[in-house]
């Protein structure tokens, strides 16, 4: 038997097991756990300074390298992080419907787990113990296949949160980590549909497309953002340009940064000059159309392309149109799907906008950044699924859960 | 351009008009369809006499050709099925959930439709003009690819469809059938994952299967049901037997009839008997264990692979159990996670069993013939859902939408 192979069928023979443990049990696992990284930190660091020095050796950027490493500090919020998903509400065995047919049957509609959820993640060690947690307090089994270049991190902390649950009286095997670092194994994970029930990618673009082209396993995609900001004819120019800043520049490397401006052509002349300025002085580029670079000093040329890319980088798109329309149809065409934000302070366009854009989140005159689980007050976020299908935008607890109908007769029979 | 790309992109070139309709621009086309092919059922009989001269040409099992066969009576029906869709609400613009948060942002969770769903389905012509009823209902665009063997009835039927759309006013690209029978446009089709935004195989098994293996584009995996129907030790007989009969025999080539009687020890000598005899006299081929096979005086000898098989025949497997610890797992083990029913008084084994049983609808002394989207209530069904993912059990117009969250600020921005 393969270890990919050995895993999965472990995770889904434990599945009952995790799926029956009470809230309280959860709870108590999971601050357990917190309880003993921060007591095992030296072993977690020390695991974590072997990644550290691979990644050095092997040229990492430094931006790679910070987000790879842990320091006590850290170990610390790991830990909160598995206290505050100690203390949300339990989404197991909520009823989510209750009603009797005519011919007296008593239909039911509960949540319950999936089952066995994968996460595949990059180089992030901090991932490990919050998707554990998450899918976890959700009633899951979970396996973990994170980046390789983590590996070592990895195992230590999957090896913490294993006791803990043994401590606890509970399988280990409700956590799993896959421990090999090839692609083969990667690819053969993502076949284990017969053992695990849904696959989430969090990271790049590039783990997103491969997991959604090789997988099995259902997968809700997450993550890849191209947010939009139209600014449409009747904005608010005082509104728009904080929201703008917040939504490009405060942080770049998310997937709900702003990265294009779309701008009516009617407000180009008394909008464009600040914007320029704000962006400027922030040190951000922007590729513009021909219209717009006549109030935009530093710009750039945008090429066709430019409208369809997740930048990540403090570089902006600008694109010029004539109408509400055009701007919803520019959005629909180019966007990933997943936060765009119109600023208007006319009701009939901000209801258009939020009707025909289709995205997760479409927003009227706030920031694109606010698409987050804690900020939408879900106290936790797996993700953000840019897919139709089970989950669209933050993504919570309740989101990683399915549902069974239970149905009470006595006695009926189908006439 | 192929034919699959050009159809694809069509859909989802119109699926924002579609969006964009009314609910009484929806259900008066849907009635004009209604009457449409009432009226033109002439040219509908006339294609559809082509698809059975050729499936007797083929040597079409006799069952097959009764399935593709159209009638008067059954265009009125599929009529019928069209009127019916058009008196449900509509599902499209329902608020799921409104909160504000404390920074003023006002969120709205808001039912929204796919966009584009594929539906792969076999040679009965009748889904042809019931897929599209739900899809456009749910205000998606709709790309029907049925089984060759009905081929020329599917496109008399499509053209009448589009006709009646164009009629009022709606763009017929709507509804478009994949005219192509080879298996090659099949596989392409379901490489779509940029136009199609899920695809849902309804049919048998192999069709599921190869869906689901072959897609790239999110699949709704509907059907394949090995139900079970354990008899508990605290069983009243006389609510069993009745039970048993309606779910093995009412229908037998439908996905919620029973295919495995699970009893306890306890009652074998009590119950099956009488079980025996309520099969035997229906015609109804035992394959039983060696405990049961003592009060079974008919019966065969069960193989292992039976406890797996969906016969849909009258056959049935039976197993015998010590607890219903025993007959959760075994079901858990052997069931495709359809619909299982408790036959018992006792309440306390029937919480067990509703909490541990891992189906889409579990059951308390009813039978499984009552997993149905009519039967629940919903006026519709596109398909019995067997994953976990987005929609398990009976799916009605509700459980083919999405939802997006519209946020509405006054210049929030993310501190």
């Amino acid at each position: 038997m393969s270890t990919v192979l050995d895993i999965c069928s472990r995770a889904a023979g434990v599945k009952y097991d995790v799926q029956k443990l009470t809230t309280d049990e959860k709870n108590e696992a999971l601050t357990r756990a917190a309880e003993r990284l921060i007591q095992r930190q030296e072993e977690i660091l020390a695991a974590n300074q072997k990644d550290i020095d691979n990644g050095i050796a092997g040229n990492m950027p430094e931006g790679l390298i910070d987000r790879l490493t842990l320091t006590g500090d850290r170990i610390e919020q790991i830990a909160e992080g598995l206290r505050e998903v100690a203390a949300l509400p339990d989404p197991v065995g909520q009823v989510m419907e209750e009603f009797t047919r005519p011919n007296g049957l008593k239909i039911r509609k509960v949540r319950v787990p999936m089952g066995v959820i994968g996460v595949i993640y990059e180089s992030r060690p901090n991932v490990t113990a919050d998707a554990f947690a998450l899918c976890f307090k959700a009633g899951s089994a979970v396996i973990l296949k994170g980046g390789s270049d983590a590996i070592h991190s990895n195992v230590a902390i999957t090896q913490v949160l294993r006791d803990s649950l043994a401590e606890c009286g509970i399988t280990p095997d409700a956590v799993q980590l896959i421990a090999v670092t090839d692609r083969a194994a990667t690819r053969e994970f993502m076949t284990m549909r017969d053992y695990v029930d849904v696959l989430i990618p969090r990271g790049g673009a590039g783990l997103i497309r491969a997991t959604v082209e090789n997988s099995k396993i259902p997968v809700i995609e997450t993550g890849t953002g191209n947010c939009h900001i139209y600014v449409d004819k009747d904005a608010d120019i005082e509104k728009a340009i904080p929201i703008i800043i917040n939504a490009k520049t405060q942080r770049i490397g998310v997937c709900n940064a702003a990265e294009s401006l779309v701008v009516h052509s009617a407000v180009m002349e008394q909008f464009l000059p600040a914007f320029s300025e704000a962006m400027h002085s922030r040190g951000v580029e922007l590729r513009a159309d021909e219209a717009s670079r006549a109030f935009l000093p530093y710009a750039n040329e945008a090429a066709e392309e430019d409208y369809g890319r997740e930048y990540l980088d403090l570089i902006m798109s600008v694109k010029t149109v004539d109408s509400a329309e055009e701007a919803i149809e520019h959005i629909n065409r180019y966007h990933t799907g997943h936060s765009d934000s119109i600023i208007t302070e006319n009701r009939e366009t901000a209801k258009k906008f939020l009707d025909q854009v289709d995205s997760a989140c479409v927003y009227v005159n706030a920031s694109t950044r606010f698409t987050d689980g804690f900020e939408f007050g879900f106290g936790a976020e797996i993700g953000i699924s840019t897919q139709k299908l089970h989950a669209r935008g933050p993504m919570g607890l309740t989101e990683i859960t399915s549902y069974k109908y239970t149905i009470e007769g006595d006695g009926q029979i189908r006439g």
